[in-house]
């Protein structure tokens, strides 16, 4: 792309740096920028550089929290022996969304990839086993993304666990509720029927 | 949506101002800051507010342009005769980028579009009616989008040239070269047979 304009291209060039952003988008999206009152880029700007620069994580779960202690951690109501792994802030808002769990999270802050350089020790993996050999936890739920980065994590933070005594399960993974079966592919429809509850457990759920 | 911290939920708020961008991707975007070093964000954010304080438009053109006159109009080779009237930069880029162009540009800035309240006095229009009646102009080619706030402002424009001594023009509009006419749209290929071209011409030009 060529440029008529050095602070532009500059511009384009630093929000294509976003994953899912190409040169395109990216002038767009400048663009429309220039469109607006100065104060709206200002304002965007601010908002970023605050964030980067006083983002906070909750001393016991690593979410972002503005707090020392995070909302779920610091409220009394929830279960404190019952912890879910998850990997991102996303996936707590996405479990927080359905009102099903009633436990506390534990957010990794990523998954293992030797592919992208992400190893055990960028990850709050440790202060997670510390959690649990601190005895006050009954139950640890795997709630990682299915895939091989995920299944790699799940097992790592499993090994960890050798001579702990503590329940570990994982979400279930199955047909999506109101999926047509045809149209579910294999996998899932396959461990569906591997991992079957009970009829009368999903009378319970619903 | 339910934000555990205030800085991120601000962050996500205005990035989700951007056009196309929803809040879940304006998260996944912010989240990815999070993971860079910190004087990512700073020097995103310098690009942005830079752009928006200090861009500049050409004064002959109206094209961003970080000197008073752009490349294009400073350039003597091009032929100051001929105008192309387009909406805003990334349609210069488009027309630079096939190389068979060699007259200068002049830039709306958008289109006469009533439902977003963008009226003539909005948009470059004056300063291209001076130009013209300066009477070094030869030929004005509309290349603005066949919208209804394209073809509008196109007539505003050519209302406006009453009485004034000029040639004006539109880019073809027809099937893309390589499309198949099965695939093509009616209203395009209604247009293309209507405005065919002497065989002779086409050999000229491919």
């Amino acid at each position: 792309m060529d440029f008529s304009s050095k602070l532009l291209e500059n511009a384009v060039n630093e929000m294509s740096q976003f994953p899912g952003i190409g040169k395109r988008t990216a002038l767009r999206l400048v663009l429309h920028l220039l469109k607006q009152p100065e104060d709206h880029t200002q304002s965007l700007s601010n908002s970023l550089v605050n964030l980067r620069n006083k983002i906070n994580f909750c001393q016991n779960c690593h979410n972002i929290s503005d707090t020392t202690l995070c909302e779920i951690c610091a409220n009394p109501n929830r279960d404190r022996q019952v912890i879910c792994v998850v990997e991102d802030i996303r996936d707590v808002m996405a479990i927080e969304g359905t009102g099903q769990y009633r436990g506390q999270y534990h957010v990794l802050g990523g998954k293992i990839s030797p592919m992208e350089g992400v190893g055990p020790s960028e990850l709050t993996i440790k202060p997670l086993i510390e959690k649990v050999r601190s005895g006050n936890v009954k139950e640890l739920i795997f709630a990682l993304s299915s895939t091989l980065e995920g299944d790699t994590t799940n097992f790592y933070i499993f090994k960890q666990l050798d001579g702990i005594q503590i329940i570990t399960s994982t979400i279930a993974r199955g047909i999506s509720v109101g999926d047509e079966l045809e149209y579910a592919d294999e996998v899932t429809l396959g461990r569906s029927i591997l991992n079957r509850i009970p009829f009368e457990s999903s009378l319970k759920s619903s």
